[in-house]
């Protein structure tokens, strides 16, 4: 499989390549099965419509790899906490944890992880009819970036709520962070059993901490879980996205395999501080996708960088509901062109 | 003045030190001033009043600078463009500018800048009745940040349109960038003749951009204007403060006096970069100030990175509106304190 070749830096016929929210809004089809799910959540619980929104990127826009199609949410919403998805205001929890009682409450572990049937479900029924050489990634939250919603509560500008809790009781916070790694070990080793061949693990909020916090709250978090699935699963890769944190790159280490690049890290820098180590993944600036010139550019730079090794294709974050489906398929063709041996 | 000693880098009796926001919400004093104005932007409008809110700052918290209490937005504000602040959305231009007769309608460089005698008008009052040994700091919005929200109309997570502009209409934006830009050259050159000591350019959209853009799109012009300031004002000091670029420092250069640094750029990487060439200012993560114990570690953190040299002491962004009062007075004083000769 080409994908996962290029993931453990072997060499490949071209720099395989997909997009970072690939089954979304953008697509016409995507649009037509979530409006006949009624809603986004119910959309993740259901098996043959999630599947059929996972492969439909590789279907239209010829992407290497299909991701499920899930939301990194439904790990705290298994684990108890009610979840509602607002209108205009994005994920919300009615109820977030603020004491110790609010977290003895959930639910952790295998217990919770074995909730998640319906994601498991998801990927059997998508690697069946996925072809043989797309690689199918499985993905979740880091620890951080999903207690930081369990806690906030909501999206946030200051991360104020959970700030104050680092600053004023960072043992509390631990005791989150590691009841949600233990869900999370499980829940991708059971995203592994069930048929994915790539694990992504996405650190959204990676940027809301500094330096010195980053790696106490979140990085070791990420790596305690990369280690435990490595061990169980040496020929799964595992690919991690700490999403803004190019100024602190000298200090990442860790048993993953490839280092998702963000766009507002420059390539040139992550090559140089990470590209021996890892293989790296990224990292065009998603708007561009509005310009087929703009792609090019970009396409032809990074291709320029990498020299089409050790290098996956992809945004450097999620692409934007409004880019042209055409220009989705240009970037994906011309990736693959461009970086043909 | 210790402020301007510290801003060009003289030995100064201690650290200097101020807080962005710091005539803000946090202060009940600010609340009462804000309430008798009506509204955020009449308070912008009256000088009595704003200059009263600039001056709370010195008296209750005892920072070495006040900086005029005003909006980056006052800016296209006079050029033409009807700004409203509505509640829970933030500042809203009812008509951005998406093509040329709209850049044509605005009023630009010296005449718009005149208009701004509000501003002016509050730098004198406030000048009168400020102490002698206290700084006075200028501000404005770099262009790119200005022209961000002039062409979005409003706050963004995407920055979808002013993109798009970038890349199928560079030319343009890069004349909207020259407008502006020129407003603002004849904006802080006035602010100076008024009497303000110090001016700080703030950069709040900068890490919207990719490196090669930023510098295309921002930096060249921030360096412009900075060019202009320091040949008719060589003895202001000049800070600037581009938000987010902690993974491009090695290409940052111009006339300015002062860096500020972010909180999400680590001290040492910014003192390895730019601490021989600028003044650094900041950065301690703005968070911190809701617990003593975690002030007093950043504190001595900074000092003892920057060993009480080329410094200014700062939050690495704007003070939040739910700070303990005595915690922000904590770090005013530890901040001297800690830094003293």
């Amino acid at each position: 499989m080409i994908f996962v070749d290029a993931c453990f830096g072997k060499e490949t016929p071209y720099t395989p390549v997909w997009m970072m929210r690939q089954a979304g809004r953008y697509l016409p089809e995507y649009m037509e099965v979530r409006k006949k799910a009624g809603n986004f959540l119910n959309l993740c619980h259901s098996p043959k419509l999630a599947s059929e929104v996972t492969l439909q990127p590789v279907d239209i826009v010829g992407v290497d790899a299909a991701i499920i199609f899930s939301d990194i949410l439904v790990v705290p919403n298994e684990m108890g906490m009610e979840l509602d998805f607002v209108k205009g205001e994005g994920p919300v929890f009615e109820k977030p944890i603020r004491e110790k009682k609010d977290l003895d409450k959930l639910i952790g572990g295998k217990e919770a992880a074995d909730k998640l049937d319906y994601v498991y479900e998801t990927i059997k029924l998508t690697r069946e009819k996925l072809d043989k050489d797309k690689a199918l990634i499985g993905f979740t939250g880091a620890p951080w970036t999903l207690a930081t919603y369990m806690i906030e509560g909501q999206g946030t500008k200051t991360y104020s709520v959970v700030k104050k809790m680092l600053y004023s009781n960072p043992q509390f916070l631990h005791e989150v962070l590691k009841k949600v790694s233990e869900v999370v070990k499980h829940y991708l080793a059971n995203q592994i059993r069930a048929g994915v061949d790539v694990v992504q693990i996405f650190d959204s909020w990676a940027a809301a901490l500094e330096k010195d916090a980053y790696f106490e709250f979140s990085w070791r978090y990420i790596k305690d879980i990369v280690s435990y699935i490595k061990k169980e699963f040496p020929n799964t890769p595992i690919i991690v996205f700490p999403k803004g944190i190019g100024a602190y790159l000298d200090d990442i280490d860790g048993d993953f395999d490839v280092f998702g690049v963000d766009w507002g890290t420059p390539m040139e820098l992550a090559k140089e501080k990470l590209g021996a180590k890892y293989v790296l993944q990224g990292n065009m600036e998603p708007c561009r996708l509005y310009s087929k010139v703009a792609t090019k550019e970009a396409v032809e730079k990074i291709s320029s960088i990498m020299q089409n090794k050790r290098h996956i294709f992809n945004l450097g974050h999620g692409i934007l509901p409004d880019v042209p489906v055409e220009n989705a398929k240009y970037f994906i063709s011309l990736a693959k062109e461009v970086t043909k041996r």
